[in-house]
């Protein structure tokens, strides 16, 4: 019996996997009008069959509310008429960016006569593993298509049937434009085998970007054979330098901490030079303990500021994603920054200081995506940096780091033109 | 007793790891001078102490020749003083390329006032797994030492004693040059259990590249926890078009195959359109057949040269690294182009046409990290390219694609300088 289900989970997906393949071809030469047309027609679609998918969404919610979800998650499942026109117009936007494929990166001509341009092109299938919210379905499709790739969604449980009648609306859209609707994909299964089995289709997925908390990220690292974009752990530090503006400061933090607590460039950890911790310790804790943050620190800090909680040595490597932060007192910029390497999820770190040569040094020795002199570790975001979109915020090496738009889902290719050339 | 053996390779792997982590942090900033330092004082050392060297690989010939390894491995197994001015020279060639790191790759500034620069950066520490040739140990640390990354070598336990002779001769000259000799570290246990740990050694290795054959490979990917970089395999077609100049076609065909027959870029499958098929087959048939290279024609093809064997549909997805092709005959562009991308390995494939438009298509559509008009598939290296260097060819499409030269063994971050900005 057990053999006959999971042959059936392995057909399930290499269908799933040779439909996106077969999408995959008819994308790779689609022109930019096609890519806009079918966001426009799908942005048009979204809008005008919002009563199918908000009446597939009460049934979610329906459900999680039965099975006791919290309100706040029960909040992010949620649809409205609103919030389905946020999701079309998200598709109309990217529809407007420019087309991010077909670009030649770099020219050049080889003694022999051999003529190479490096082109970008699409990266093919793209997998995307996400959990509760349902407009992360439009989005992701609204990136991968207008990149000219496929994509096969795998969501949570909780939204499968919203899932469902968005991937629907969409494909239909597509079809009615005369476009391949298999440029999007949703893995309608959403047992654990199922997403195990997803990880390992390697044969036809060539990129897996897992959105999520740090379980699923994990996961997905430790059991895919596709290669995998890590994104959204943040650590992310703010280093308060002895030459540090103070007020500048304080306000820094405030915005990189309060300014939106569960996202992954909020500052999860203070790092304060001892020559200004008596002056900045006060001041920052109150300015964070007046907007109810709780604040942990050191021994040092202790002193300084009497009403703080204590750090434990847990508290370094912790991101909460909540009104917590924990604040550590060093004796140089040397201890600072190898308190925040040994620390940092490689996402954004940020020092505060009036010193050139601290700035540089910082910018130059802490391995992250993004390191900012003076300035809040919030502006780690496609849209911040310009990108005008986001698929996530990358926070490992290989090809992508940082926040990843349009062109982070391209590939490139080499072209060569000769006239009979031969190796010697 | 199994737990002690498995919690030693642990600690031994992860004594390696942090010895690579903290000679990164060191790497990171070397300057572009001590690299240079570094690859020379290495190369002379190499030649200073070539006597080592060579009496560690007598002892490994001595091993795989009582062992039986036939005598074509053995030869690659086998160093000389020639060998080891081979490598000494390789290090100062690479000396002498630009540093990769610290380029400016892009810069813009936001309206808010945040100036952006995106930075190449060193990946990090590196793992290499390798087998065989002990000239793959002085290339590789030369590859990414100058490009800013530590190393953890991995290779084959054939040539165990030359490996770590090597790698002794070169960490002593780093040593005296006062430079961190953990830039170079190599993995010298040999059993395949290590192998595996190695291999989930995430937390320390940033990147992880196999160089060899089909099954290492497969391996790695299957069981790797770190990001993998896939490097040649070569399927590689030359597609005959029916606007072929035949006489070109013959010669890049005679190279592509018999240039040189066991490497990634060689030809291993011809694709012959119909309308030329009658004077294309029997002239490339005629050529190959002449040169010793067995060819596998599928029905059509017998028919115009009897004396062909025959190709079985296991023929068209075989990297025979050997004096074999296979050879189809198709009806159209579009048949060549759905059958090489179905058996592509994503390396090389190439037309031979006169005809501008079915080139283009060819270069549009199918997928391959390197696409040539009317040129040999050998060129697809590094060296051909003009990088002046190569780790490999990756047949994947993430971070790098086709030849992988310094340049490919950098990540970047984003550097932002503020005033005092905030996220409103």
């Amino acid at each position: 019996m057990e053999i006959e289900i999971i042959s059936s989970q392995d057909e399930y997906l290499t269908g799933l996997g040779q439909r996106a393949k077969a999408a995959e071809v008819l994308l790779r030469t689609m022109s930019d009008e096609d890519k806009k047309k079918g966001l426009v027609a799908a942005a048009a679609a979204l809008t005008e069959k919002a009563a199918e998918i908000l009446k597939a969404n009460s049934e979610d919610v329906a459900e999680a509310e039965k099975n006791g979800m919290r309100a706040s998650m029960v909040d992010r499942l949620r649809l409205s008429e609103e919030r389905i026109a946020g999701m079309s117009e998200g598709l109309i936007q990217v529809s407007e960016l420019p087309d991010p494929v077909g670009t030649v990166l770099e020219e050049f001509d080889r003694p022999n006569g051999l003529k190479i341009q490096k082109v970008s092109v699409p990266m093919g299938v793209i997998g995307i593993i996400y959990e509760s919210r349902p407009n992360v379905t439009a989005d992701a499709f609204a990136l991968t298509f207008r990149s000219g790739n496929a994509v096969i969604l795998k969501g949570g449980s909780d939204a499968i049937r919203s899932n469902k009648a968005i991937v629907a609306v969409i494909r239909d859209a597509l079809e009615e434009a005369g476009l391949p609707k298999d440029a999007l994909l949703l893995i309608e299964k959403t047992d654990r085998e199922t997403t195990g089995k997803f990880m390992k289709l390697r044969q036809y997925v060539d990129l897996l970007i897992p959105r999520g908390g740090a379980g699923l990220i994990r996961a997905t690292v430790e059991n895919s054979t596709i290669p995998v974009i890590e994104t959204g752990i943040g650590n992310c530090h703010v280093y308060v330098d002895k030459a540090a503006d103070l007020e500048m400061a304080v306000k820094i933090i405030h915005n990189a901490k309060c300014q939106r607590m569960g996202v992954c460039n909020a500052c999860e950890s203070l790092v304060i030079h001892r020559e200004i911790a008596d002056r900045a310790v006060p001041a920052i804790f109150g300015d964070l303990a007046g907007s109810g943050i709780e604040v942990r620190g050191d021994a040092s800090a202790l002193i300084l500021s009497p009403d703080m909680k204590a750090a434990t040595d847990d508290d370094w490597g912790t991101e909460y994603g909540d009104a917590i932060i924990s604040l550590k007192i060093v004796d140089s910029l040397d201890e600072a920054i190898a308190h925040i390497n040994r620390y940092t999820t490689h996402h954004s770190e940020a020092i505060v200081t009036a010193d050139d040569e601290s700035a540089v040094r910082f910018l130059n020795e802490i391995d992250a995506a993004a390191v900012y002199v003076n300035a809040s570790t919030r502006f780690t975001d496609g849209f911040e940096f310009g990108f005008g979109a986001e698929i996530g915020i990358s926070t490992q090496k290989l090809h992508a780091r940082g926040p990843m738009g349009l062109r982070e889902l391209t590939s490139y290719k080499y072209e060569i033109r000769g006239n009979g050339q031969v190796r010697g």
